[in-house]
């Protein structure tokens, strides 16, 4: 039996979860206590939140709704809601069966990951499903009903083209941009490339982020399809389209663990591929001490697991295994990864050779995949594209269509006000650079909210500095941020100078 | 470096987490977001929260407690606070290896316990070490451990007597209120029963709810004492005392599974008797289909655990393994149940037999068990001193010890002032009572939070009715919850009537 209670918005963000106040009296009076799920809608809109109740916050006939929830919906002032008390889901019995060593099916994964992207399961029912993937490994077959499940529970995009490309990097290596270059490469060369991307979760920028400082990158599945047809290609953020929606929540109660099971990162992959009718696919795979795959082993493991599912999904996929510690391009953080790429696409004389390098490798894997060259010669291919100006053409395109200045160049892009820079301590040779501090201290300059933050490499791996000479430079927003940075670069170094 | 900001209270409840809201831009200038873990310190006290942020709800300066977090603790008007970001804890190490399979050793656990006691492990990080907790069994060495960890991450209770007795139900059973009945016999007969209980979780009335029905249960460790001084025994709650303080957070994350993994049960029923000294221990084991044990072959392997752990730590353990599928007494919700423990103390016509018995019997084995008694005389010697009244006199001293009025009349027992009563649809012998739904439905009607609600079976398992007779009636405070049970009463029946 439902109940009727006036929307109130309230000024309140948790980061986490979607929480709607009720006035306490009333909540007992529904049989409602704090910690309840209940199903709230109005107009066409619906949203599953967690009750908290006020003393004297919300009154009788109100329910308050956190900034989690009201940010992203149209509510109406005078808006009445309809809630519901929400039993507990059926998904839970799954989960249990999981946990206590059983194996699942394809109707079960996809009651799991329907009421993950509900918002049906809370957060702690949604850690239960993720612990258990840590413990029994996935069988082949449960792996291809979970990329299925998962892809079903969302959107799914279809392109008309008979070969979609696609490139995906499985992340973890600071800068490493080489999306925004290899996209306009293949594109210009004719091929369909829908690229969506996601925000930075741990690291301080992702493509969406950096993509972000020279174009919106918001845009539903029509939207979308409007801009490949225009152009070959997109670079969007994918939370704009509803791609395996359970993806991100799973994504939020990994974290806490920072340690992400490599079945989920598989199942996570390639359902987005599914959901977006890819047909061909290069995964880069960066391995190293301070990246995701930390050895060869994992990486060979990794790789035949993601050619058994593609195979049953008939994607053909090239696993592009790269021994890699050191950034890929001299800036980290949103605005500077996107001066990288300009300066590469631009062919500048100060552009990043490791970034246009790795593009080139990435894009000639793909060329070669889908037939679009011989082999051993997509790469030979990609750079001429690159050096004739011909994707950076495209790329203007791109950014065109999607709403941004094609004629942005990179010393257009601003960066924060407040800059330190830091001075090699003493001369020798940089024998080690630290990926996982040169995240810290990107995030702590405010990065990836603050899009104009973040660290420039004034040196790499490998380089002769002599005492004095600048290694990197710090931009933040304000200079608290600034100090902060500072005093974990006394915990930390990004550079190790040896002899 | 630290940050003080100034304590304003707000009037959110979560029901399951310690929130601080912070204002957005302060938080971002102190690289804060929400989500994050921080530190709150004020003069002597200090917790640890989860940061909100809000752009407009408290001003710069300022940081909001949720009523969590005030409720329990004395905050001055103007008090300022320190407020420290924290790392991320060190146990999560441990929470991985396990998670992972491997063996955890006393420190591990004792870290785990710790941090989860002090909320320095989120909701999401202890859910975790639960998850872990159902798959992969752990060793006796690991269950001593935990126990002893849990233990002395709490407060260590210590009496001066060489023999401390306990009775400990493992619950599931409605009504039950054994402890009650039996607490008075043992200490008539000069036995110390210092007895700390729960408060309902998932049931409708813990014996921590009924007692606060004839007199507080809240104290601390030096107050307990001197009630276990004058009376020999107490009847208090654990949550005034820091018992094995890790065991309700993680009770908290195993309750939306709604399945408590025997080795987490097990580990908790322990750790509390250790932390108080207990020498003596029967376990009061319902096992039937609707509580907590749901066959034999369960019950025995864990009174094996049972018994292992217990003569580690010099414990002598008696498992009463009971086949119930039954409620004990007619009440159940807090004040109906006192009322049915006064009922069978003051031995009134209308007592409980059962309660009575199953009373008798539970103090008799802990009688013979501690060597007041010999084999196979127990049992008579708790008969007599509750038929001779020895025992109500006992519970009066310990009532008026707690600050109840000893002088109290089953008859004086307030109940709710709403009422339905349900009669026999048709003639028939009762086959079947459903402790699960007389759960359901007491807890709909408001119980355990209002104390008055509940209901009262006026007929039990093996009673022969004739239609139209009497079979239970339902008390509430309102009309509205008495709605909202009888519409759950057309899904789920208390009673199952044969021929």
């Amino acid at each position: 039996m439902p109940y009727y209670l006036k929307i109130k918005k309230l000024d309140i963000k948790t980061g986490q979860s979607d929480i709607a106040l009720l006035n306490v009296d009333e909540a007992m009076r529904y049989g409602i206590k704090a910690g309840d799920k209940i199903k709230i809608s109005w107009q066409k809109n619906s949203v599953i939140a967690e009750a908290n109740t006020s003393h004297k916050r919300v009154k009788p006939g109100w329910i308050g709704l956190y900034r989690d929830i009201w940010e992203n919906m149209e509510i109406l002032p005078n808006t009445i809601a309809e809630v519901n008390f929400l039993e507990r889901a059926q998904s839970v019995q799954a989960i249990k069966k999981r946990l206590l060593g059983k194996k699942l099916k394809y109707k079960d994964f996809y009651q799991i990951f329907s009421d993950i992207a509900n918002g049906i399961l809370t957060r702690t029912e949604t850690t239960y499903f993720v612990a258990a993937s840590f413990m029994h490994e996935y069988s082949n077959q449960e792996l291809c009903d979970m990329v299925r499940a998962m892809a079903e529970t969302g959107e799914m995009l279809k392109f008309e083209d008979k070969i979609v490309v696609d490139k995906h990097s499985v992340g973890g290596l600071a800068g490493n941009r080489t999306t925004m270059v290899a996209i306009p490469i293949l594109a210009s060369l004719g091929l369909t490339i829908p690229k969506t991307s996601s925000r930075a979760i741990t690291s301080p920028a992702g493509t969406a982020d950096t993509m972000e400082v020279l174009a919106p990158v918001a845009f539903n599945a029509k939207e979308i399809k409007a801009i490949v047809k225009k152009t070959n290609a997109c670079l969007v953020w994918g939370g704009g389209v509803n791609l395996a929606p359970a993806d991100d929540k799973i994504l939020q109660v990994s974290y806490p663990l920072s340690l992400e099971p490599y079945d989920k990162m598989l199942v996570s992959i390639m359902a987005k591929k599914v959901a977006t009718g890819v047909t061909h696919l290069v995964i880069d795979m960066p391995v190293g001490s301070t990246t995701k795959i930390p050895n060869m082993k994992i990486a060979k493991e990794l790789e035949k697991k993601f050619q058994f599912i593609a195979k049953k999904f008939n994607i053909k996929v090239k696993v592009a295994i790269i021994q890699a510690e050191d950034p890929i391009g001299m800036g980290v953080g949103p605005s500077l990864e996107a001066r990288d790429v300009l300066r590469v696409l631009q062919q500048k004389d100060n552009y990043p050779a490791d970034l246009a390098n790795k593009s080139i490798h990435l894009a000639g894997q793909l060329l070669e995949l889908s037939g679009k060259a011989k082999k051993g010669q997509g790469a030979k291919i990609a750079w001429e594209v690159l050096e004739s100006g011909q994707a950076w053409k495209k790329m203007q395109e791109i950014i065109e269509a999607q709403g941004g200045n094609p004629n942005i160049d990179p010393n257009d892009i601003i960066l924060a006000a407040h800059k330190t820079y830091y001075n090699a301590p003493r001369s020798g040779k940089i024998i080690f650079t630290d990926n996982k501090a040169i995240n810290t201290i990107a995030r702590i300059l405010g990065a990836p909210k603050d899009k104009l933050a973040g660290i420039y490499l004034n040196k790499e791996y490998g380089d002769h500095v002599k005492k004095g000479e600048r290694l990197f430079t710090l931009y933040a927003r304000g200079k608290e941020r600034l100090r902060l940075a500072d005093t974990a670069l006394k915990k930390m170094a990004i550079f190790k100078i040896g002899k």
